[in-house]
């Protein structure tokens, strides 16, 4: 089922909206946020991801000659307004900041700058594509915080919603530090290192698991990794030890052995010793099924030699915070602000920037949301929203994934334990993010200005 | 992004495990089943969804050449190998359960017999596709539970996954009793009916918020909801009660207003007192914002008057059961049933049917999983799995999505009380499925063969 770049992938108000606008020559410019109002319980900071397929949405953007029909025989729209569409294209000024940035609360990533027609129409995709990628690539991030030095691989295409999520999560995670992905497309689109071996039913299709064993190593020679866990993990081992010395004869090296059910700890100590006792030393044990960034923790915690892990379903889908309260808001129209002021849900006016204030030791002091108009703060301040996307133009190829990645390495370096932890802590604490006087004036203006 | 088509949109073991079969020489044909090995917590029974996306992927399942000439540069994979990929196709036999279909852990909701290469290699989008739309479905039966009378709208296409979670969503959403979507792309592939009017930001695009409501009615003036919630909830009800004359003698109605924020039941009490004394009693309101099941099922308890509710982010992401323990798993190989036996992942082996067995009343007398072979039940069954593809092409066309949405509303009427609630009961007090003695004896011979 092929979706994604298709300008109806939107929400009918945008453009029940579009049809307003233009009957009623609405044309001035208008300047969009996108943004978390906060984060989900647990979480002591975002990492920001899937920016790069937002830019490739709004440099897309147009109306198929097949979407035009369709409208137009909708009944729901007038002809001129669907014969505007054929010409309809964003060409306004995007800023963001860098993927694989650590941010918080409040914190615009994209301001999208344009004629308010066209602002308004990519509010619905925009946030599709940046609230999943930056919701997996923190989860990915956790992971990562929980297993320093281990092999961290994404195995969630199958519980992933859908084809696209699949795909997003891949880049996500390995943006935000895993090793690669086993999902083949992700491998060739974005060139993320894949990883995989075999499946149960691998096994079972053969009369014997050492059969299953030998026959795979003789067909992958260079990525023997067994799968042991089918019938009796410790069983499992040992045909894997008893099987090593035809297979060096043939100059084929085991790499690794896979456990995916029953106490990972336990099962994990038992093979160890039996691959150790067997001569299989530098056999690496890898583990997977149902695992997250707690449980990866307890395992290492407890010593568990577990050297790598497959990280599936709680990772693509994000289990415990499977979305972000991450909204795209008018900030200002025709060169004034605007403040949604609805209970609950105020935000903060203005075109807006945000500061990054470094100490002089080149720690992080926090960061300043600042209007954008406000001169910079003193001190060794960084702007976070750079301009991307001018007249709709990209102004420079899309960043290397592996520039990212190591941005984000930066990044994530930077974190304060305290907000690092599984249990997140609140990074009010750790990390300010002041709201400038400035802009909190003229927030207050703007309420008492109300009508 | 486009995605979703691609063979390569697969996990790296299906095409290391197709290799090894390819070498080996293994051609035997193969049973595998998709089944849910036990309901969230919570869940009191599945609407199954997705079957039709399932069927159209493994008939369309082949590798393009630009696939195959990364596989070749990957340096992962044997020429010869790469070349036979060219002509892989799925020739298997398909069974399912039809979508709309009420069912429980443990029955097979689709059955693929094939060569093992072909079975074992379509494991993972089936899971991806299955997996997600029975989750959407499913929930969505929920808020139907919950909100028997009223109209419901799917809103979620902004948090879904990606692009296809949000495709997959109003489809589910719609077969499982929603009324509509307001993602457009549904529209115009499902023909799901639409929905949707103006966010905040078009209010706040206009100097005064009377003026939003006049010129969105008068540019849509046969869909006339009104968002009166940006700045002051009742303050706009009374807006709306001003602007209705005018409206009205040019022909224009007011069909409903859209609440979005703070306490849903004292605001929606207060517009409709409002709208009531302002003589707008056929003026329906609509209500969104964060909702779920329960959340809807309090409302209406309590008698909040309102008549519609568009459910977004709770709905496609499924937020508190964001995944199913859905896998597919082989069951027999060349004619011989298979079972796994992992620890906590054991499985009932064979070729199965699923038998739905009615009392003499008409009424739901609970389930039997039996060997395909075995005799029909004794009274009134009906087979839950039925051949919908032989020789790698569907036995009829996709059903209409109508046909399906009555038949899930006559399985969702079938439904005891206590599975149907939104802390639904464990089904197994309310609708008994039973294993069949002979598919009992079945697995304790194999785990006796155990090897």
């Amino acid at each position: 089922m092929k979706s994604g770049d298709e300008a109806l992938l939107t929400d009918l108000y945008q453009l029940t909206m579009l049809q307003a606008y233009y009957d009623e020559g609405l044309r001035g410019r208008a300047v969009f946020e996108l943004f978390v109002r906060r984060l989900p319980p647990g979480r002591g900071f975002l990492l920001l991801a899937g920016i790069e397929q937002a830019l490739d949405y709004l440099e897309g953007l147009r109306f198929e000659p097949a979407e035009l029909d369709w409208l137009r025989e909708s009944g729901r729209f007038r002809a001129d307004f669907v014969d505007w569409l054929a010409d309809f294209r964003f060409t306004g000024t995007v800023s963001a900041m860098r993927e694989g940035s650590v941010f918080f609360a409040n914190e615009p990533v994209l301001r999208v700058e344009a004629p308010i027609a066209q602002a308004q129409f990519v509010e619905s995709r925009l946030i599709n594509l940046v609230n999943y990628a930056t919701m997996v690539a923190t989860k990915a991030a956790r992971c990562r915080f929980a297993a320093p030095s281990r092999l961290l691989v994404d195995f969630g295409l199958r519980r992933a919603h859908g084809a696209e999520a699949g795909l997003l999560a891949a880049r996500a995670a390995y943006l935000a530090g895993f090793d690669g992905t086993a999902t083949v497309l992700a491998g060739q689109r974005f060139g993320i290192p894949l990883f995989g071996t075999m499946a149960h039913s691998y096994i079972e299709a053969h009369e014997h698991e050492s059969d299953a064993f030998a026959r795979f190593a003789a067909s992958q020679p260079g990525n023997v990794t067994l799968l042991i866990d089918t019938y009796d993990t410790e069983e499992g081992a040992r045909r894997v030890v008893a099987l090593a010395p035809a297979l060096h004869a043939r100059g084929i090296r085991i790499a690794a052995v896979r456990l995916d059910s029953g106490d990972l700890d336990a099962h994990a100590r038992a093979v160890r010793r039996i691959l150790d006792e067997g001569g299989l030393r530098e056999v690496h044990i890898f583990a997977s099924g149902n695992l997250d960034e707690w449980q990866i923790a307890r395992l290492l915690a407890s010593g568990a030699p577990i050297d790598g892990f497959g990280v599936g379903t709680h990772l693509s889908t994000s289990v415990d915070a499977p979305f972000l309260d991450m909204v795209y808001k008018l900030q200002a129209y025709d060169g004034r602000p605007r403040r949604k002021r609805s209970e609950g849900k105020a935000t903060w006016p203005g075109a807006k920037q945000v500061w990054r204030l470094h100490t002089p030791g080149g720690g992080v002091a926090g960061d300043l949301v600042a209007l954008r108009e406000e001169a910079p703060p003193p001190g060794d301040a960084r702007a976070l929203l750079q301009v991307a996307m001018d007249g709709g133009r990209r102004l420079a190829p899309p960043e290397a994934l592996a520039a990212l990645r190591q941005h984000a390495a930066a990044e994530l370096d930077r974190l304060p334990a305290a907000l690092r932890a599984a249990d997140g802590a609140d990074p009010g604490l750790h990390w300010p993010v002041r709201i400038s006087p400035a802009l909190q004036a003229l927030a207050e203006e703007l309420d008492r200005g109300r009508h």
